[in-house]
């Protein structure tokens, strides 16, 4: 008899769980059931906001087929909520009355945007009514209002100053609506970045067109527009920052409480150990934006230094592929199998990129120390562990800046702006914990004017696609079997299916592939 | 009948105002009297720690041969002081009691070191007398002082953080001695540099083996050594830094008593016009380390900037020459060329520049702004003046930090530390007021690893010997017609003769022309 699997929830990481669970479907030893509240199936939430500014369109969004699952077997639920889980029973009740019953059951019910408590807006976090010319920008319907306003050349005012709020405010800036951003402290992304790449990003944005509003608390929104919808947010300040559309990008919460409500214990998300298992549950699992990895063992190393959910698509994959192969096994009785899979590896600390055009970022680790801060700079460097290191350059009229601090020659921490080739090699030194070149001026040099198109990190090992974790090499050969744009090589390879950031890159490697050898000089 | 010129002292910047009216003497326009304290003919005094520690030898510091000039007519009055100038009987009054008459009178009187107002040493800066173990390394006698302890491996304090204390205190080091700096504030230099440079040169004064002790006011000077003799710097926090010698270096005064008594102008120094001339006294003149440049014209926009005495050489020498040429014009009675004869050009900015083993620094300009410092980087941005920018490079790990500040590409400031070419280079555009390369990150290749021995700052045109004045072209004539050595060259070319801070480029110039051609790669 098939097991009975059923996911809570059908974004971008349940959609990769479907798809790895299809052998086992169709093999008949799993069944398997996929609930999703919104009346779409699965779809890249990364780029609502490049659809709201028009660049993309619904059907590239599209992560999975619902007629092809269900011709797979797969029974998908959509625009159907789960009420309650019953473990006793081992069942979830649908919102349209109907019990299912499972052997598994896995939670995907990723984030939900966090609300400013603003006078005028509803702040029940669970169910945050947004009155109109505001919007959270998280699904299709939202990413419509955005567009409306961008095609209509109007005011956007941008709550937020994270990596995403900054996206949505560059893209439509650039097609052509007049943004503002809003943000707490001297700099956009707060603490994620130093005093000196945060003040190079604001100018940076602003030489893109964006007005950059800092150090701003927001109080509230006023109603005065002629349909009554949003005309202004309010500082605390008594100033009024005047717009058409309000866009909310205040970072998201995991979605908990379905998980709360059945006596699952949860912290910033639900807690789940190194194999993805709900504490003191065997039977639940917790994948993606929902799931917080940190495993009961109070002795557990790896658990001490844990933070919450990353907020990103790429470690939720990479949980989805590791849970579909565990629970195949389970499925197919291989109990000791399953029990000797290795643990998904810990994930590396988030990197942060911004790539738009005429702005480009990379931050990751811990960029706090300044390179006097003696204080800062050592310490823990206790029992022959080194102290922090920096190196740094500030090159503010021309909009760059770089600061890598160094433990023992290998990164820690990482800022670049302005310098993209820079900022890639970094990050694949960071990634691969590697030691830096002892001058480390040798790096700007990637960024020089005397570099050659195409010849910055060539290495081809070098990952392309972090989300879906694609190497150079992957998309070359993809590129070779005749993949002639980056649609063709995203299906083939996932590469470019997540936050899309490296669509450029899959282009350069296409161009190179297909552009004739450079003839030499007469 | 010739014309009567009086210089009094006999310093570096009088030995060449001595050998540039020597054809008017030896042509008998001019009848030269020279008149110098210290029983030795003038000598380079900038080298006197160099010869402290063992690195030269008096005759290589002769500037002067008492005996030449003798011969060729020149009244060199050697171990003697002038009392009293009387402007109305034109006589100067020597200190046996010789009145000598004047035409035209030169001051040259240089500048004393200021010796600092500690308990146990005699404050009277007019007749500072030094106890035993205790010297401010100015003249011939200083430097057997410190030979002594240098030899003898004893512990040297060195108070005074500005560019001649730290010479002397790496050069001590160096051969032997155990050094410590003492100096206000956290950083040496002072408001010289900038705090990162300072922290990044302090650390490598460090690394050359001296000891830094910073934020330090000495409050008095014990003299427990069993000869009665200096044993130990004491500070306001209690504690004391024990040694055997103590460096007084902190700074100097224009030497300018006697152009006080004979009731001339002075602020800084004698104050002298744009032709050398004292205030209201068309007869007497003073160049060097005690004169200050600023005419009586109130509206004089050179004037309004000026600062005073340098307290460089290079300066002083120029000011000899120029002097020379207009006395010699008058003396022939060429009254209306001497008029024609265009005025000094302002100096530049100090450029400091220290050059050690292992330590590499040079500071020019205004340093003071932060890359971040909106308000000091647009203040005085006014009228489409350009606002000040920044770009910095700081890797203290490898001892290394650049600062440019520019306006309008051009270099206003700069900061070099453990970079010998970038610091060069960036010395070279700021003598010349040169642009920047738009990606200042191009300068720092220059000290790269990559860089070939030689290949850096290749501009024959540019200045090797900032004190004379000395292009590195001239050098290569020097070299070509024969000069094998550094004297030579000094001698030829006077390049060399200063600060001594170009000897290694005039070498490597030597072994360039000397070295034969590099074979081709087999």
């Amino acid at each position: 008899m098939s097991e009975q699997i059923v996911i809570v929830g059908f974004g971008p990481v349940a959609a990769r769980l479907v798809d790895e669970l299809l052998p086992a479907v169709r093999a008949g030893q799993v069944a398997l059931t996929v609930v999703g509240e919104e009346t779409e199936a699965a779809y890249n939430r990364v780029l609502v906001a490049d659809l709201g500014v028009g660049r993309t369109t619904a059907d590239a969004l599209a992560l999975s087929d619902a007629g092809a699952l269900a011709a797979d077997g797969v029974e998908v639920r959509l625009g159907t909520r789960v009420r309650r889980v019953d473990r006793a029973r081992q069942q979830v009740l649908l919102s349209d009355g109907t019990p299912v019953h499972y052997d598994r059951l896995v939670f995907a019910t990723g984030s939900r945007p966090v609300i400013p408590n603003l006078t005028g807006i509803n702040p029940d976090p669970a169910s945050p009514v947004l009155p109109a010319g505001v919007t959270a920008l998280r699904d299709l319907r939202d990413a419509g209002v955005l567009r409306q306003a961008v095609d209509g050349g109007k005011r956007v005012v941008v709550l937020g100053g994270g990596v995403l709020g900054l996206e949505t405010a560059l893209a439509a800036a650039e097609e052509g609506a007049t943004v503002t951003v809003v943000h707490n402290g001297p700099h956009p992304l707060g603490r994620t970045i130093d005093q000196g790449g945060g003040a190079v990003l604001a100018a940076g944005l602003r030489r893109c067109g964006v007005r950059m509003a800092g150090n701003a608390r927001s109080t509230g929104v006023e109603h005065n527009a002629p349909d009554g919808g949003f005309s202004a947010l309010l500082l605390d300040d008594g100033s009024a920052i005047d717009g058409d559309l309000l866009v909310i990008s205040c970072g998201v919460r995991p979605r908990t409480e379905l998980a709360e409500g059945c006596g699952l214990s949860t912290a910033a998300g639900i807690l789940v150990d190194h194999r993805l298992r709900a504490h003191h549950e065997p039977r639940i699992f917790a994948i993606g934006d929902c799931a917080e990895v940190r495993c009961p063992d109070p002795g557990c190393a790896a658990c001490r230094t844990a933070s919450g959910p990353s907020g990103l698509v790429g470690p939720g994959w990479r949980q989805a592929e590791w849970l579909a192969e565990y629970l195949t096994l389970l499925a197919a009785g291989l109990i000791e199998d399953a029990k000797l899979l290795p643990e998904l590896p810990a994930e590396q600390p988030g990197i942060i990129v911004l790539k738009a055009r005429g702005l480009n970022m990379a931050v990751a680790g811990d960029n706090g120390a300044d390179p006097w801060d003696e204080e800062a700079l050592t310490a823990g460097a206790v029992n022959g562990r080194p102290r922090l290191q920096i190196a740094q350059w500030a090159d503010p009229e021309h909009g760059r800046y770089v600061k890598m601090t160094t433990r023992g020659g290998v990164l820690e921490g990482l800022v670049a702006v302005g310098m993209p080739r820079t900022a890639a090699e970094l990050v694949g030194l960071f990634e691969r914990n590697a030691e830096l070149p002892a001058d480390r001026s040798l790096l700007l040099r990637l960024d020089g004017p005397d570099q050659l198109p195409g010849s910055g990190s060539a290495d081809p090992a070098g990952t392309v696609c972090r989300c879906a974790g694609v190497s150079g090499a992957v998309i070359q050969g993809a590129v070779e079997e005749g993949c002639a744009t980056v649609a063709e090589v995203s299906k083939a390879t996932r590469a470019g299916t997540g936050c899309g950031g490296c669509h450029e890159d899959i282009k350069g490697l296409i161009e190179k592939h297909f552009s004739p050898a450079v003839p030499a000089a007469s």
